[in-house]
């Protein structure tokens, strides 16, 4: 969803063991510090024993030193609950690096709704392992950086790329970037990388996946964004959808209708990392749409 | 969604004009009242100056001599803050009066669910102004009034109907009832009827819908499921779905396609009502699935 | 689709090496024996070496001769052409026996089907390994056989149950009927065993899909209706469809969900062969809707 | 769906009075021409006294001659059947002239389909009432025309378009373009003007449908491409679809959801109009998909 800037919002997502009063300790706080509550969403695993999961948008009068105090608030209070909590503030954007290789439909999608301000996100940089889509990135004024990849230079090329994006990036988007990163790599960045995955996983994991739909004759073609993982294809899923196929289409036929879920989904995960919408719990999303 | 009935679960539902403090006055008193919160949702119109409404579903130790209290504590900070509320108790299952026509697959759609104990009601009984479905509805030893209904006759047909749901009846469900209500009949029952509109409101708002689909080659059929008001079609959306259709439906197989969307329309409206997850706000409805 | 009987339609059905004129030698038969053509759908596989399909639904006038007559001259026809071909008559119903386990979902969801006229179909018989449908069944005054199905009686209850079934029976529905079906007893059948797979196939092949979809975290919860083979899920995929799901669904409500996509899915799949619009190639089906 | 370009393929559309042997004729005289068939579809509005429909896609060898011989066939064929038709050739590209105002997501959606060969068409110019778009459209290397219209000077206006696409347009697509068309103009491209109406038609026709949208409350916002007549928002409907809201949605929040569905479904239309998939027929459309 499309969301005007507000200066004065900010969100809170929190998680914690389930105990009595979190609720109410999380909202008194908030009235203490005179966040106006805007949307409150909770989920929790299991009332009696489970995690409990919290997102509060709220309004700050005053803002700027509202909001350093209420992150010292919450630093005290946290530690009382062992709380995981992450603050951010809707006037500091978001810095989305794009890794994409030669298929544009979803980075296009990306700067498409960037650009129509559907996504408030900054995009610091494009990083490509092909040349191809230099024009297209530049043509937005956003700079692109062709660092190619082969089984000898990977080391080294992750290497550059984690040097690039140093302090200018908060998450990655692997819009059809079609190089499998590294354990070290992804420990940057645990949970903001956000991977498409061509078929609705967990059907045809791996490559190759609209051939293998052809052949099995599925009706339906999928996508799946998730968040990046050791564990290739297997990263707690965010947003998945599909489209509705026959017999007519040829494989070929089947990449382009693939094409089309893939850019909707992928462009939903995105916009939902971005207002703070998705927790993880385990290999497993809560979205708060 | 399906839900185990549980002893000691209640709901809790309110809205009240918005002022700071709302969510900590609510959940403070669930925390005195020793409430395990196993669901909370809540939802501002502005958060300024608007409505806020809040669902929460939580657990009581002792159910009831603390269900007791907790209600009794509520009508008191209920008038502080001007607050509309509703408190229910899984335990104590709604009263779902079905109203019929001909048309059975509203009907039977219901109570296959009913059965099934996907929707945790009781179905007192079931009214038709046709004597058609009669054995189909005590096959489920369910009650089945006739009650006809004609020009002349109709005010006397409500009233026979008021008087055999008296103390007996929570809620109705027009199950494609073919008889318009009156301003009467509809005030007894105040966001406590719900009907099932063969369209995608306010597309073919009238007669006839699936005549008038075929003649403007529609692309796609509906079905609506709404609360009842005085203004015919008019009354505040639970529910909307589609289903696609091509050139080579006739209008008879239009209505069958309307058949199956309509009863998934209707089951997932009435869901949520017994499930308490719907709430009024003019002519809208506020869904918390 | 709904479809009203036509006593005079039929419905063609056949497939061929691709030749030229294949369409033109089928339409100047069906011209010939004065057919009037109501419905014409072709696929083929590749125009210049592949397979051709067709299907023609017709019309006959003095239909008991011309009928014969056209049979006479397809087998004719067929035989300098090697083609495939089936002929049915929708005056003559097709006549299909419905296994069940314990859940009774989508039985009761083809039961109302037929009973609403919506499949022209005939009954004979519902065969379950358990006793517990036997009331629900016999209520449509449909014969309910119990065959007990263990590791050491499987192979006598098969045949049993195809002895039940011979001469009465043209094609099978396994309504979540839980069995392992022999190879010998498959091929007695080919193409004429429809199954429901409680899962989007190929994804979570196998035993709890609904457990592991729920542990996967999925977004959407799928079904699959194909015809029966030795290979286990891996039969010719006739339709596939999913619901929207999200973090709040338990183990529980994903099964309700499946439940829902489940007899919708088979509804549809049972509709189209009935209708003679499903046609088998390899693995894959052509189905013309 | 993607279609390679396939320089020997042409299709054949047509459509007459019902009467025996339509398809023998078809079939027998595309074999005379030595022309192979790649795709046979067809439709009927009543097999007795209806109107048929049809389109072949089919492959020439020596395309050139054998394209002008079938041509001149077919001319005296249709005056003996009194058959509507019309012959094309993928190789030669459709021209298709795009109008616009203001809102960009439309437009850009068809460009980026173009760019990627997604929809093979050629296009010769862009047309607005606004300069605004003029760099995103000369960025494609396509002419941008900015025609200023007010009351006083529409007349003129459509003049000059006219006059600008003389000779250089096949059929006009109206991506969000804000100004009705004149009789007279639409006159000139009968059933060959493709608008995007934001609503899911018949319901809010006319202006503002997202604030009606917002205020009624409806739980799907849809949208609409259908060929322009006279009749605003009343033309033939190519296809409709919809997109899930709830009560979170500001009325902002539901124009970009339509934004989203206005694209899909416009571009979807418009690759079936330019792969001659679309009949009309009266006031609706016959869409061989």
């Amino acid at each position: 969803m499309h969301k005007k800037m507000n200066k004065n919002r900010a969100n809170l997502l929190l998680s914690c063991q389930e105990k009595p009063g979190i609720i109410s300790t999380v909202s008194n706080f908030l009235l203490e510090h005179k966040a106006n509550i805007v949307q409150f969403d909770q989920h929790t695993t299991d009332p009696q024993s489970g995690t409990i999961f919290i997102r509060v948008a709220f309004d700050l009068e005053d803002f700027a030193s509202s909001f350093m105090k209420l992150e010292q608030g919450l630093a005290l209070i946290s530690q009382g609950h062992a709380m995981n909590w992450r603050l951010s503030n809707e006037n500091k954007k978001k810095r989305m690096a794009i890794f994409v290789s030669r298929a544009d439909h979803c980075l296009m999608e990306l700067l498409w709704r960037w650009k129509s301000e559907e996504i408030l996100v900054d995009i610091p940089m494009v990083i490509s392992n092909h040349p191809l889509l230099r024009e297209a990135v530049e043509a937005y004024d956003i700079p692109f950086y062709h660092i190619p990849v082969s089984a000898e230079t990977k080391e080294e090329a992750e290497r550059r790329a984690l040097e690039i994006m140093k302090n200018k990036v908060d998450f990655i988007v692997l819009a059809r970037y079609m190089q499998i990163l590294s354990p070290d790599f992804i420990s940057r960045y645990p949970n903001r990388i956000i991977n498409i995955h061509h078929s609705f996983l967990p059907a045809f994991i791996g490559a190759n996946p609209y051939e293998r739909a052809f052949e099995r004759g599925v009706k339906l073609i999928g996508a799946t964004a998730h968040y990046v993982t050791n564990d290739l294809d297997e990263g707690p899923i965010i947003q998945q959808d599909v489209l509705r196929v026959n017999h007519r289409y040829t494989t070929e036929e089947l990449k382009v209708a693939g094409r089309h879920v893939e850019r909707i989904v992928l462009a939903e995960a995105v916009s939902w990392h971005i207002e703070d919408k998705v927790l993880t719990h385990g290999n497993k999303t809560i979205v708060f749409t």
